[in-house]
């Protein structure tokens, strides 16, 4: 099968989904995000990788937080930025949308970094970019978010090492989370031998199970032995028309506290996408606690994103 | 009579209206967006003009696509932008305007960008600034968008190496239209032997013939035999209180089919200036045909923006 | 008592208040500005200070002008400036704003410029940010505008030379004001000998009496033979609830007129922080006249917050 975010050498041009990359793909990611880390923390901060290219944030649903880190990233990598708030309503049609996108070209678009509502949007731009400009999906709809699932890797790799003796649980709202099936993906092909869903039936994707994951609706079952604890935002904005569950009741079901967290391992970490919701999904005992590596995924995010961009215009423009 | 756009030594020191530009400037704009375009098209983007030197980008109305462009030519010459959306009704009194335009000033501006819903703010504001500070006007009320039609002039050259063989069609809704004014300005001084305008009555401005102009209000007679089919925008945002045609009324009797095409010269180019209401002035066979430049255009108007900046900029600094 | 603006050797390391800052540390400041000053001046724009820095405008309240003086001057010092503007009620509660900081701070930020309707936000977020992170207070509440305050003094300083022999007279809306508390301060510090505040009694803080000042409810009583006229903005946005004078009135009693100008000393300055609501608190004949350095009050502003910021950041970094 063809595969959009690979040229013919196989080098990632686009990033879009962590489906179907391959594990050397990922792999290369994450040993270049280390390097970035690296260099950061000892005060470098300014890499000359995009100067001269315009990134263009082009973000149809707002989301601060996430223009923000790949804002950072990409002047980190010495681009031009140019942030682009754009009213979903009026690029409603496919064809109005990929106008919006040859114009944006037309000026001289190096990279596209896309956030809609609309799952596939950003595959839809890719396919109809021309060669030499790359594509990175910042989420869409419910269906990916994959620089999210690629510094949640990071930071497992970071604190275990290896994914290949590791228990993973994904907690919480699985149904509306863009990030759950990007981690599940990713997951999966860096080796995971066991991935568990955690969620109560009503916040569970139909066919879930067919994703290889185990899945448990009790969360002390659920979370007994686990190395990694990849909680989810309960998405109350995405909700309508949904069984809406009362923040109390599920707090008291599937939030974070530290006694359900002493029934995984000793040594587990806990991961969460951000902003949490303190008292709804987790606990401020675990948020803050010294299991938490919530602020290090922030740092590893921006890493991880400089990693993406600086490889997929590489790559673009080996390619060129 | 005294032009505020040349300094005594007739060297552009603003850019405020194509009209009453003589020929020699017109070209020189041209002349230094080729170099622009054909720098560009080797993969340089980053020129050290602006380098230490403040544009701000001044916004009474919002124009997110026009902004863009600016943003991005801007800081191709190495400029710091500054975006500021400003709600025009606060500064409704002239006088509050030019406060705002001095504190700027003093806060160390070297060139403004000026989008305002009124005709003759960026005459006002250019008459007001210190020496030294350049002012480029990026559309004011329907009288005048002088980069748009600078960048229409380049791709009509581009394309058809000479004004003085051509016959230029403008259609459409030239009453509201920022675009036309300026664009009749710059064909007649670059020596375009006929300008014909295509249009119902109630589209146009009085005395439109005054500005030498043909007028037709037939597709079929206006189209026959012309070089240059520049289709303007349908502005239904501007026609509060008008006789507003139907979208299909008017696309019938004056939208751009490839049968209407089919009246021009066989290597007529057709023009527009973005964003374009499919189906209503253009049809997409026409609008993704062959003749069409249209994505051309905004290649070609980050060029022109850059050669306006750098230009009011050097003799500014010349000047001072 | 601890100060949290300074580090164990007595450096400035944020910028919360004037409120506590030793005349050594004020001087500072302004001999840093006025090295920038000169330097603009001589045509020298862009410096290195920053260059590799991510400085955030953290802006809970809306504030257009603040915040492109401040984007202006950590650009001109090379950083990599991000703006958010951030809804206060979303981050209502402290736990939250705090984890929005710790985020900003995980993604590398190594300023915040912090804006606030609320007093002591500024405070709260120094109090918690990691050592090396510098923060300054671009207004809180009705408590302080630190760099408003020192770009005055130094207007005060570059018009007068020296503080040891001032009469300054502090005009209007003192209430509400977070630039009024500033100034006393600063002033007093700097060894203004007489600092008076002339405002109805409606528009007076309880207790400011307190602070030194000799308090005036007549114009022509508290203008006579002051050195500088500080005029402060009406806060009409801010004034809910309270005794709202009609600006008629205000201007009747309290409008800085020729004549009442006329009683200060022949060579008196007049200062007004912007912007301007001009026949309310000042007269257009004063604020255009030869005696207003309003507009130079404005560029060295910009070097002001130069000096402010390269200042924080070379203490921080020392103290790291």
């Amino acid at each position: 099968m063809h595969n959009p975010q690979l040229n013919k050498n196989k080098a990632l041009i686009h990033l879009l989904t962590t489906e179907g990359l391959p594990r050397p793909i990922l792999t290369q990611i994450l040993d270049r995000a280390a390097i970035y880390v690296a260099e950061m923390e000892a005060g470098h901060k300014k890499f000359p990788v995009l100067t001269g290219k315009s990134v263009f944030n082009l973000f149809f649903e707002n989301s601060t937080r996430t223009r923000t880190t790949f804002e950072i990233a990409a002047k980190r990598l010495s681009a031009d930025v140019i942030n682009l708030n754009i009213n979903a309503s009026s690029t409603a049609k496919g064809e109005t949308l990929l106008d919006t996108i040859h114009n944006l070209e037309a000026m001289g678009a190096d990279m596209f970094v896309v956030r809609h509502a609309q799952s596939g949007a950003a595959h839809l731009i890719a396919e109809h970019v021309k060669p030499g400009i790359a594509v990175v999906n910042a989420g869409d709809g419910r269906h990916a978010h994959p620089t999210q699932a690629l510094l949640d890797m990071y930071t497992i790799r970071h604190f275990k090492g290896d994914f290949t003796g590791l228990t993973v649980a994904i907690v919480g709202d699985v149904l509306h989370s863009r990030v759950a099936r990007s981690q599940i993906h990713a997951l999966s092909t860096l080796g995971c031998p066991e991935i568990r869903v955690i969620a109560p039936k009503t916040l569970l994707p139909v066919g879930v199970e067919q994703l290889g994951v185990h899945v448990y609706h009790d969360m002390a079952e659920g979370l007994k032995g686990v190395d990694v604890v990849a909680m989810l935002r309960l998405q109350n904005e995405r909700m309508a028309g949904a069984y809406l569950p009362s923040t109390q009741e599920f707090f008291k079901y599937y939030g974070l506290t530290p006694e359900k967290l002493a029934l995984a391992k000793p040594d587990a970490i806990v991961m969460h996408p951000g902003p949490m919701n303190r008292g709804v999904e987790i606990d401020s005992a675990v948020a803050d606690g010294n299991q938490a590596v919530i602020l290090p995924q922030v740092t590893f995010g921006i890493a991880v994103r400089m990693a993406v961009m600086a490889l997929v215009a590489e790559n673009q423009a080996l390619n060129g």
